[in-house]
């Protein structure tokens, strides 16, 4: 489900990047694929749970699967949602070059693949280090936001095309949150400890210990 | 949590229409505590099945709530979105009397309303209900975008609001969008069916009875 989801961002990307509707038309065809895996392994994560009642990691590996598997779905819906925008961008002269949105795309991308490592290999510090790197894709999303926003005023033939960009943009900095999402899912998988929300510190804090290093707040 | 959802949802909306950034913070103030509760109903629910290992309806019940719960910060998380741009907005001019965003808002509110009320009494005619609203949400976030691009096309002073305003469309439908997915999760509750992405339309062709009344696709 995981390489399905990559494959499907990476050629709504790609559809964007190298002006090719077929590559959106792919990440259109994969999308059913990737819904009916979601129901799927939530199906057997429940049977799981019924027949096998699972302890511990193994308690929380199910129950964590169930929620990944729902990010996962969601990160191919927001795939879905920039081969749209591909498309109709696609129709019209290219705005400008793209640089800024390649680059959120490809720390996106790679925050999803690392985090999918990270869930198989069991490696919260590999998850940690994907929730670092959510304010970084979160400045980008500003940063797009404010140039195309000048584009805008300077040329309003460029309205539409602008809007598109900055709704492309805005479904990376959501995959990049879905990736964090499961990231937090993973931690708290490996080291039974909620990180979500600053709980981690908040508890540390209540306990009157110091204060620890933070992890990246949702 | 989800009282709390539907207030903080409920202010930032006001707050905009009603240009009061008051109710925009009163919003950001009651975040944190819908974050805390997420954690907690989702410990207490790993808990339960743990030490009870529950079977059947109950089993669904409580990995249904621990979705449920994913879904309902997120919504928070949109009503914080929204009440950040409704800042935003209330320093300038009103771009124009605000018709559809109040409509699409209150449909959006009632969805989540409704799909609560659905989780608590088990009925799973009212969040199918819900789901076949999904997309009079989809249709005015729709009408919203075209018709604020004409206002900013004709007017390039218009931008950085209407750019604004469409933001907020997107969060109220994304807001639909996460009741539709609580609605899945409680008809899956309460009639141990998966209605999401059609599975139920297809099972039943795949078994060759007559098509079913289909619910509505995510």
């Amino acid at each position: 489900m995981a390489t399905l989801v990559e494959e499907a961002l990476r050629n709504s990307v790609q559809s964007i990047v190298q002006r090719d509707s077929n590559l959106a038309q792919k990440t259109f065809d994969g999308e059913d694929r990737i819904n009916k895996l979601e129901i799927t392994i939530d199906d057997m994560c429940l049977k799981l749970l019924a027949l096998r009642q699972p302890m511990a990691v193994d308690l929380r590996f199910i129950t964590s699967a169930m929620k990944i598997v729902t990010d996962l779905e969601r990160m191919g819906d927001q795939a879905v949602n920039i081969a749209e925008r591909a498309v109709s961008l696609n129709q019209e002269p290219q705005l400008k070059p793209y640089i800024d949105i390649p680059r959120m795309a490809e720390i996106a991308q790679t925050m999803v693949k690392d985090v999918l490592d990270a869930f198989v290999n069991g490696d919260s510090k590999l998850a940690r280090s994907v929730c670092e790197r959510d304010d970084i894709v979160d400045g980008l999303n500003d940063q797009v936001f404010r140039e195309l926003l000048t584009f805008m005023i300077e040329d309003p033939k460029t309205i539409t095309r602008a809007v598109h960009l900055i709704i492309v943009s805005r479904c990376l900095e959501r995959i990049a949150d879905h990736a964090t999402n499961v990231a937090e899912d993973v931690i708290f998988m490996v080291d039974a400890r909620v990180i979500k929300h600053h709980a981690d510190v908040r508890e540390q804090e209540e306990k009157g210990g110091t204060k620890s290093q933070a992890p990246n707040p949702r």
